[in-house]
């Protein structure tokens, strides 16, 4: 027998641990090794909001298997046959030696160990805002599980009343919901961007995520920066903005991750402009003895074909066992990803999949959208809500670039999102969604799907069917009422709904006929005005526009979406 | 401008409507009719059983639109201007003179109406047992809104103390809940297979849903017969099958449904062997001027190639919709489908797609399972639970035929499920499946999602790295204590959950070894036996595989699943 191989994996959250399991189970004679520089490894990092919260009463839930074992040094040592070295910061590669240079932080000795394949996990570090007082007591990155336990500890002892929360992604949104559901502090989240989760959904969602946010006593500013964070005696005190000064005892910065590449860059691998570490399909570096996954590398993007960064503790796993194949000699790939994300927000879920319509548009798709709001389920079922949701297509090729959605607290959203993720993975256009087989019974979903619904609206206005004006647009005009003289709201509801409008804007703005009456009525209707069809979610007032077309009155839109989103996204001029 | 384009539409419930509105849509200036021989049209069929139990407390609830307008003739010819007639019977087609003739079953008035093109949506017709007994009052197939009145209606006026449901598919297993969940009605399932749900999933997720009904107080008999039906005075009082006698006072007949295609045959239309009318892509049957869509016919299977009958309201609408393109000349088509199912049984949801084993082995796929037990969210966030999932794959092309589950009550299974529809009908493979990219956050899945662990597990078999042993072998094993006196178990789990076993069973059949003392202890393992490995969940299991492996100790096969699974099997020899 010859000498055993020797596989170095530096990085214990994630794609490490994944990898180091995965090649010490394919080749059990091998020498494994996994390598971190903190104390605290394979952790799930995504629950550190659901941990702050309570909802995890303890940390080391995040790091215990399903079978409550805790995965420390012990655990990976015993139950995987792999040697662990915690606390251990790798200072160098030597890819000519093929060795690793280490130091161990509590006792400050440093070895040279050699490898035969060296893996890099070595993952992200939050991006700081370059303004004064970041260093201050009490201002904190949630990048680790060190600082989640810091910020619990201080709420729990009573030490926060006032939290601001910089930065409106997922991050920062979890953060603000678990402090104010759980603990009632009283959190204020301001965001640099015209609305939340920006470039991952577009904005009528993101309107719909904000008034629940403020609705559950999260205050909420858009399009204001921080520009300097205020404190005294060396604690924060208070969160100076563009346009207000904010108290605050607590300040966490959510402003997005960044690749920790510094030990490729300075043992001369690639790195992109980004920063991140570029790896093949297999996930190897620039040098082939040295692999690297998760949130150091960026990902091929399945639609755009370009690479993308994706730092998700999912998409860390799958990288992570591609890796430990390739490392043992089995030439699976990882293909890329397509961008799938969802989340939580009190009682609301909003996920999205592929390119919302701003990326797609910037992207240089022939981009355009259809917005609907049917119920989740059967809308007999007692259980149904109204989920929003947006398809992003391209109308030259048809194909379904990306969908999104927020609707009630439960798994409903996840189905259409992972479905879609799945379709766009292999190029679906919109008539395979049109005829996508979700599977069907009252309880769970509608006969004609929600996913299957929203591609034939994509359908119909891409044959140019349907003309729909877009949600942002109707909002503008009715924020500045009498800027179009020339439009005017059909209002095809029921005359009990549609009344309360007409009384608030008159005749000139809000006419209604109820749609089983358009077929009679329709000569009542201005021949001078363009009208926004209006109705509850968007599918009568097609029906009225193909009506009209069909009798020669061409000048009409349909609000796609309709009052059901509407009243999710809320407006001051609502009646 | 010419004679306006005639489009009769017989049939008024799923595929027919859908079909008559999308045509009318299109063609505003065709006359469009819809045609239907009973009073009640446009209804959700599926959501009779939550009309039953109460949940959907009034029969127009599944009739009516979101915007809760009652489906009628009012509303077909004022919202949608479609002329209805209801109550109306069609006699016979000539296709020669491209008319129907048809009858008005309340007033015996004939009349003969001219078509350009026909559709037929003829629906289905329940199957009856060829046994004496089955025109007693208080027999009843769920074959319409009718029975669903007439059956409720007896329920709520207490004159049903006993109930027997014939048949466990889905709609018998949906009835038994209903009765005894909502109103304490005594309810005995009986299905003639020995398990429930055949052909749609395999023994293990049939055999956890067949211990979950009979927790909630359904008795259920497998394998089991109804030979006669009884009565007194005209009325049903018990059902006699081939094991015992049951009393009841309603007895439901929920053994499938057949293709209602008589008026097809009698045309001289092409029909298939099991009487489904024959369609190609675009729904249209062999005369070019008929459609036909919905459950009177077959469509193509993704997977076999092959034509299958899949009488769901969901697949009728989507079918329509098609029909609907054709008959105005849009050259849509529809691909087939995988056979997506779900349903809620009480607290747990069981769902499938694709192929189950049974069917793949029987279809002459090379087809083999792998079985696992994960948890449906991060195993860390408090609403978690475990999900028994199994997919199905072939081992020589490595695609993946069908994906299987049952779970807690929720959406969890319904998005793995979609999802893996969508993969599915695009010819995806186990690798496809690892690296899904289903949307991930702790509420809603794991870092490790569900169907990628399904996939790791099912590529892990195919390439012959992971031996295991079938559940149902495990189980006839136990079953027979001694039968292969070369088995003993291994059980790899925690003292505490293992010693109640060893107990039980003795050395001889039911070793411990902790998986963290393996790796030194494994030398105490008897050289002479087969091990069965058994954990929780059978990923430990397979860890304690491949380092016995290693060691040269491959007399051992992973017990899939594990203990996860078993729990909620159930056996009588548990301890």
């Amino acid at each position: 027998m010859g000498k055993r191989i020797r596989i170095v994996v530096v990085g214990g959250v994630a794609a490490g641990p994944k990898a180091a399991c995965r090649v010490k189970r394919l080749l059990p004679d091998a020498e494994v090794t996994l390598i971190d520089q903190d104390n605290l490894i394979s952790y799930g990092g995504c629950g550190i909001p659901y941990y702050v919260s309570g909802d995890v009463a303890d940390e080391s839930a995040l790091r215990s298997t399903s079978f409550h074992v805790v995965r420390d040094e012990y655990y990976f040592e015993n139950f995987k046959g792999i040697k662990t070295l915690t606390s251990t910061e790798v200072l160098a590669i030597d890819r000519n030696k093929k060795t690793i240079e280490v130091r161990n932080g509590l006792t400050g000795i440093q070895q040279t160990i050699p490898y035969d394949t060296l893996m890099l996990a070595t993952g992200s570090t939050p991006n700081t805002l370059p303004i004064p007082g970041v260093d201050l007591d009490g201002v904190f990155a949630v990048s680790n599980l060190h600082k989640a336990i810091a910020i619990k500890d201080r709420i729990a002892k009573g030490q926060v009343s006032k939290a601001v929360v910089i930065g409106g992604g997922a991050i920062g949104i979890e953060m603000a919901e678990a402090f104010t559901d759980l603990w009632g502090v009283d959190t204020t989240l301001i965001e640099f961007q015209r609305q939340l989760l920006p470039k991952i959904v577009d904005w009528p969602m993101a309107a719909v995520l904000c008034k629940h946010l403020r609705d559950k006593n999260v205050t909420v500013f858009l399009q204001e920066g921080a520009i300097e964070i205020l404190g005294q005696d060396g604690k924060v005190t208070g969160v100076c903005t563009d346009k207000r000064t904010l108290e605050a005892d607590l300040v966490i910065m959510a402003t997005g991750v960044r690749p920790r590449s510094e030990l490729a860059l300075q043992a001369g691998l690639q790195v992109s402009k980004s920063g991140a570490i570029m790896v093949n399909r297999r996930m190897q570096t620039s040098d082939p003895a040295i692999y690297a996954a998760g949130d150091c590398v960026e990902i091929p993007h399945l639609l755009t074909g370009k690479s993308f960064y994706a730092p998700l503790g999912s998409l860390a796993n799958r990288e992570g066992r591609v890796a430990g194949d390739n490392m043992a000699g089995i030439p699976t790939t990882f293909p890329g990803g397509v961008g799938s994300f969802i989340m939580k927000a009190f009682d609301i879920c909003i996920a999205a999949t592929g390119l919302s319509l701003d990326v797609a548009l910037a992207e240089g798709f022939d981009a355009d959208i259809s917005l609907t709001a049917p119920a989740d389920r059967a809308h007999f079922f007692p259980t149904q809500g109204i989920v929003c949701c947006m398809m992003v297509f391209d109308r030259r090729t048809r194909k379904v670039l990306g969908l999104q959605a927020v609707g009630p607290m439960n798994d409903s959203i996840s189905a259409r999102i992972d479905a879609a993720a799945a379709y766009l993975s292999k190029g679906a256009d919109i008539d395979d969604f049109a005829n996508l087989e979700m599977a069907y019974a009252p309880p769970f979903s509608a006969a004609i799907d929600t996913i299957n619904a929203a591609a034939y609206v994509a359908g119909n206005i891409c044959d140019r069917r349907l003309r729909a004006i877009s949600m942002e647009v109707f909002y503008a005009w009715m924020e500045e009422l009498g800027s179009r003289p020339d439009w005017v709201v059909l209002d095809v509801r029921h005359p009990q709904q549609a009344s309360p409008f007409v009384e608030k804007f008159g005749k000139e703005l809000w006419l209604t006929i109820p749609d089983d009456q358009i077929r009679t009525r329709y000569r009542e209707l201005p021949q001078d005005k363009n009208l926004i069809i209006f109705c509850n979610a968007g599918s009568r007032s097609y029906e009225v526009q193909v009506f009209l077309d069909s009798v020669g009155m061409k000048n009409n839109l349909v609000l796609s979406g309709g009052f059901n989103v509407i009243k999710r996204i809320g407006a001051g001029w609502l009646p």
